[in-house]
């Protein structure tokens, strides 16, 4: 008995019928003894059909009055949950982001946490209630505004309320079992994690896996909230986010060496060709595409040539932002005296993740022979403590994730196969 | 130069076009040199799309979820228009009820407003910007749950803002160019009335006129709010309703006897037959209605037969009302003892009203000629000191209200009807 945060994406409520089936799970997890505080994202595509509208009125529309628009959609999701939860025969009340406590900064579209305050949630509670939450919303500390958090903001939303309110637990519910080793629609054989430490499921989202978002899983490992990611269509365990260090009873089961393969196809590369080696030309290039509000991912600098005093410097970058920093890269051609500029989206990265890579030998030769043998061909090398991540040629990530996920024997078995078989991954 | 609250309903907003179109006309108000504050609805059949989604998951929701769900509408439309605004060069913050200072009671569906706090209205006005305001909806004093106002919401809301804000005028922007001395689509040569006062405004919507709602006059004329009626298709001045007893210069022309004539199909007509002719029997009866939460129009009470001692009661409500007021009859029959109930929804009432009743002998004996004249027979009567409603056959709604119309000369001449051809009528 203890105090649950659910979590359901737009998916597990797209309609009347999910939301109906959503509500007879919250009444559950609330009949077998828990409080439950529920936070819901907007119902299937009503994000994206506000944006649409938005468009329409205006090209460049208001960040404060697009976070007013955009919060027109959990305030839907979360009103007719509570509405099919009543029917249920149990109180719901629903709060938004402003009276839940969530409080912000003032970054529309972007706002970052400060402070959440859940009074009005922990008298709900108190009160028998079950508490919906609008996801992915806020209300800022300066101006008394509406925020919404960004990207993966629902998932933040859950974590956050889960830390201020002490929960047992942060349900992430999605449309799949779980984190696999790899995409199961890539590698059919992948299996799911049973566990997962958090810096190993950040480093998997960093790299490309789309089932929790960065900010989220920080937002967990600094509070040490337990996430469970499961299937929101079966009531089978799915994959615990936790702290391994921990010294529970999480650790009497031996460590796996790697937990899983990631791959992006997200991201492109651009090369500047024939940099004069001299100091400071590097930091100039990074500074213009930083100040283009661009991320770099991957770098490399080649040795320079000794004829001609001149290097080529690559980086990966999110290919949407492409277009930026080729412009800001342009625009400083003749201050840096580079040559010229190639432009690259036919690229992937493939990454290999795993705590036990610290103290494990031996690994990268393996990674790297699995991908030789296989015939890809690596564009670019990175590496963390815990990842070794490589550029390949897009066509090639198919290829490279399943040799990988072979090589290091994570295809789930035959016994195991008919143990995951039929859950609707 | 002043300060203007202008209120645009669901289908001045219905989409994107018609939200830039209500923002260039926003935006002319501002270049006069007013202070603007906006209150808008729901765009187009936003709200009946909410209410059909609560349906299609709870067949009877929870008052507060459903408001909470209702005020998603405005959220948008609100939302929306802001960001048109702002694409004309002009800000424009957008306030939800509750930011607006709308505090209600805790009757959700049909709160009441308690008070009206606009401190962030004004504090954007001040900053030279443009308010827009969510219609219909507000915050429970107690609670501090999101409440909706009912039918006639967002009127209300601009009246009421108008008068914590102390502003000049409130226009209530229609597809119409004001208050008619008829329903033009009934009689064609209806003219619009340039002023009307708030209580023969009053009884016109009592009486069926649909243009404002009778809560938002109530609350104009409480506070002296001029209200302008006009329309969002063009720029011509529509119909002000005002205080006409006020010494100002708007009682320099005479006022005009008869302000027009209204009707209402909405209604139907309840007989209860052989009432024994006692103390307190008709008192039971209409308690049963009422208790029942049916609010019952027209009473006609026959004289009793000599030879019976019993008597019929007649009664109008609304018809949607029916079926409760019939149960709550039946269920009381052997108590009272009737005889018979007869149940009439093929009825339709005409009124004719005009604050010049009061100093003008005859009117009534002109207005039951002309329905003579047009053989129309009257079923039931009823009057106040500025209007007289009779009940007629729904077949004879038409015939009755052109035959008034042009027995107290309403019909506009050939002059006045070149003024208003072509504005959209």
């Amino acid at each position: 008995m203890g105090l649950v945060v659910q979590k359901y994406g737009g998916s597990s409520v797209s309609d009347a019928a999910a939301v109906k089936r959503v509500a007879q799970r919250i009444v559950d997890t609330k009949n077998a003894g828990h409080e439950v505080v529920v936070v819901v994202s907007a119902m299937g595509d009503t994000t994206d059909e506000l944006i649409d509208l938005a468009q329409e009125v205006s090209p460049t529309p208001s960040a404060r009055e697009l976070d007013m628009l955009l919060t027109a959609g959990e305030r839907i999701s979360m009103a007719v949950l509570a509405m099919a939860i009543s029917d249920l025969g149990h109180e719901a009340r629903s709060f938004t982001g402003s009276q839940a406590g969530v409080i912000t900064d003032s970054a529309h579209g972007k706002a970052r946490i400060i402070d959440v305050t859940p009074g009005r949630i922990r008298t709900a509670l108190d009160g028998d209630a079950i508490a919906i939450v609008a996801g992915f919303q806020g209300v800022s500390q300066d101006s008394k505004d509406v925020t919404t958090l960004g990207r993966g903001g629902s998932d933040t939303t859950a974590v956050a309320l889960a830390a201020a309110l002490d929960a047992d637990v942060c349900e992430i519910y999605t449309d799949v079992d779980g984190i696999f080793t790899a995409d199961p629609r890539i590698v059919p054989a992948a299996r799911r994690l049973p566990r997962i430490s958090y810096e190993e499921t950040l480093e998997m989202a960093a790299c490309g896996a789309k089932i929790l978002h960065l900010r989220c899983v920080e937002y967990a490992r600094r509070y040490g909230i337990p996430i469970h990611v499961r299937s929101s269509f079966s009531t089978l365990d799915g994959t615990w986010v936790i702290d391994q260090n921990k010294g529970s009873d999480q650790t009497d089961m031996e460590q796996p060496i790697i937990s899983g393969v990631a791959h992006d196809r997200s991201e492109a590369k651009i090369t500047v060709v024939g940099v004069p080696d001299k100091v400071g030309e590097a930091a100039a290039i990074f500074r213009a595409v930083a100040e283009a509000g661009v991320n770099i991912d991957m770098i490399v600098q080649n040795v320079s040539a000794a004829d001609t005093n001149r290097t080529d410097i690559s980086f990966t970058l999110p290919a949407k932002d492409g277009r930026a920093a080729m412009d800001a890269l342009t625009a400083m051609q003749a201050q840096v005296g580079f040559e010229t500029l190639r432009y690259d989206d036919g690229v992937g990265k493939v990454s290999l993740i795993g705590a036990g890579m610290r103290s494990h030998p031996g690994i990268s030769a393996k990674f790297f022979s699995s991908l030789a043998d296989a015939g890809v061909n690596i564009e670019m090398i990175s590496t963390s403590e815990i990842r070794i991540s490589v550029v390949v040629r897009a066509d090639d990530v198919d290829t490279a994730v399943g040799a990988v996920h072979r090589a290091f024997d994570l295809d789930v078995t035959e016994v195991e196969a008919v143990v995951y078989g039929g859950t609707g991954r």
